[in-house]
């Protein structure tokens, strides 16, 4: 029987999952494939803690070298996060002619471009399903599923520690800081939380996400990117009477030949499929011109999830070994030198309807004032809400817009801003309602 | 650059869909696939109708044997429907050495296991992505994307006609006879509805996903199967009250060397995902040991959406073409000679939370005599609701159970029909606490 020898680089939880599935699941694995995906070696720093796993044959080392460069390794699973070393093992291990399969959205974001040529010159497969979305399939569904389609938007919750801390605020009432206290001792959340709840790792799987919807290059760091840390639980609790849950969402559309790319907490309808997705879930809703909506839904982090998206793809790559990959769908969905330079929409162009809050003096005129810079602007209200003051003797409005420009929002707000009965800073949400 | 040269049988609906996409996203799929798809032919019987599309460069036939057996098709994409002729022509295209693609699920369903084998001694491939869930890529997902799992269930809403008929009569409160017949003139539901209406459909499909997902063979026959046209508004009001809405759900689990498999009318909870899908999308959850929950959304029919689920199945058969199809993933998610005969388990054998309502006679003692008999059979109650009477004096009593054997609950509800007091035909729906 053929057999895919695989080596691994990390036995954090990930890995642990990762060589679980590999030794515990190997009769189902060669079921399905006709073929043996064999756990060769795994490589961590710290191999005195006991994972619960019978290594037995595997080839424990502390040093990721004599992984990426080891003659008896076909494939090497990448689990040790972020840019570096990690980017230098897999360049090292695609020159070793190994094949790649990573969890690391950091470095596809960032490191990607560099990547994928180098793999395709070498006839070799980088895979990175478990990148985004965890242990739910969207890539595939999208590079492959969905193939036939010209992809027309793709929202998601792609952070579960965000949507874990906005559900959990909904629920309880609870402030934003208290929650996320209890997020980080639970370990769903980091003790330097920023690049979750600031929105950076949204934005690296929503450059993934649409580099693959829209065929062209990655551009991480032209995602407009704001992330949770100004939410209230009056916010919540506002646009829930509304007729709304407030969502951590990453957005990308193409318009004609830029692409619009945004991650920002979104107002979605209560009744859309995208609210009901709750504490560390996470939902990719992809449109097509054919297929119309389509939604996934799983966990999208954590052990065994995360391992099960990192196994397909060992098993993707193992359908046709040893035979090379041309016969895989190419990593990006398009073929490399079919993807193109794109330009990103800027912010200031993107169509949003608002959902505005302010906490103003309680003096007659004040909301006259607001409104009529808003009409100004001509940008027209779906619902204005005063709240009752608060002991300060503020008053929080709530306005939700209808469609208007990012930029001429901005220009309107920091009118707005400037009114001498506008007290304090002004929260700006946005709301779809696309989402399905 | 290479080239797969396909010819369509039926340009039906989904046909004219699929020539759509090949005449009209021509560049796009080249741009993904590195390779040309052609539309070389097309078999209708009526070629006079308009279907608003440039056939230029298209052979069009009123005979499909001139298709399978054509020297310069490579893939021939079966759209006709039914057992027979589409048996037929889909062997009489695999012996005449051509891949296929269909979405026909009453052909799967029945002649798959006469079908894998001789397409896989052939060196061919078989599509059938749109057989199941329409434009929703969940075969997909489930061969491949949860590969490294032991599937634990499969819960599915996989007719849109029937959740179109349970959408429309919970939002108008409408007959089931009345939301058929509209659904009927849009087109929604045939003439003869009874394929979708009494759960047919949803079986067929139910039985491919099984296989699937067990490595079993398929056992459509097996299937226990009831449709939807015994439930009114009021059971569908008393289900809401309770805090559930009614789908029509198809249920597959494995039990140790048996799987389980049934359709019917199924109560979840109205928080729940699943309840959320409405109209005419349906959705599949596929739970696995290490993945957990994931859910897959979107449009179960019609033109467009079931197209772009051809059209993947061709591409995917495109991606190692012209090398065979060692490369790609079994169709049925594992090799044909690891496909076990595995039994399906008895239906009295299954275990199920219930949903039950009796029309009584309001007269004093029923409730009591009712309850003795469910407390002999070791029936717990979760809650019991007595209605108004209506105008003919009897009373309806709805009653929720924990979890017993559906052969324990039968002996119950034989012995309560048998209660002088028990007016008319007792409805006994099941609830599924596990769908997300």
């Amino acid at each position: 029987m053929t057999e895919l020898r695989v080596g691994l680089l990390g036995l954090g939880t990930i890995g642990t999952g990762v060589a679980r599935i590999l030794i515990e699941q190997k009769e189902l694995i060669s079921r399905r494939l006709g073929k043996q995906v064999i756990l060769v070696a795994a490589a961590d720093r710290d191999l005195g803690r006991d994972r619960g796993l019978d290594f037995t044959g595997v080839r424990l080392v502390d040093d990721a070298n004599d992984i990426v460069t080891a003659d008896d390794i076909d494939l090497v699973v990448e689990l040790i996060g972020g840019y570096e070393p990690a980017r230098s093992f897999v360049i090292k291990a695609l020159e070793h002619g190994k094949h790649v399969v990573t969890a690391n959205k950091a470095l596809i974001a960032k490191h990607g471009e560099e990547l994928f040529p180098l793999a395709a010159a070498k006839g070799l497969q980088i895979g990175f399903e478990a990148a985004v979305g965890g242990g739910i399939p969207c890539l595939k569904a999208l590079r492959e599923g969905l193939a036939a389609n010209a992809i027309a938007s793709v929202y998601g919750i792609l952070n579960g520690t965000c949507n874990f801390i906005l559900t959990k605020m909904e629920n309880e009432g609870a402030s934003y800081a208290n929650v996320l206290k209890e997020a980080q001792k639970l370990g769903y959340a980091e003790a330097d939380p920023s690049f979750d709840v600031e929105g950076i790792d949204t934005a690296q799987k929503l450059a993934i996400l649409a580099a693959m919807a829209f065929g062209s290059k990655i551009k991480f760091d032209d995602v407009y990117t704001e992330g949770v840390s100004n939410i209230t639980a009056n916010d919540i609790e506002s646009a829930f009477e509304m007729g709304y849950r407030i969502k951590l969402l990453g957005i990308a559309k193409p318009h004609g030949d830029q692409i619009e790319m945004r991650v920002h907490p979104t107002l979605v309808s209560l009744t859309s499929q995208m609210a009901q997705v709750s504490d560390s879930y996470n939902a990719v809703q992809i449109t097509g011109d054919f297929v119309e909506n389509t939604m996934y839904v799983g966990r999208g982090a954590g052990e065994r999830p995360t391992a099960s998206a990192v196994v397909a793809d060992v098993m993707d790559i193992c359908s046709g070994f040893p035979d090379g990959i041309a016969h895989l769908a190419p990593p990006m969905g398009f073929v490399e030198s079919s993807r193109k330079d794109i330009k990103t929409m800027a912010m200031a162009d993107a169509e949003c309807e608002y959902y505005i809050r302010l906490m103003v003096k309680d003096q007659p005129g004040v909301i006259a004032a607001v409104t009529s810079i808003l009409a100004d602007h001509r940008i027209s209200l779906e619902a204005l809400t005063q709240k009752e003051r608060d002991t300060g003797h503020n008053v929080a409005i709530i306005m939700l817009t209808h469609t208007t420009a990012e930029g001429n929002m901005q220009a309107a707000i920091s009118r707005i801003i400037g009114l001498e009965a506008v007290e304090e800073d002004v929260l700006i949400l946005r709301k779809e309602s696309a989402v399905a």
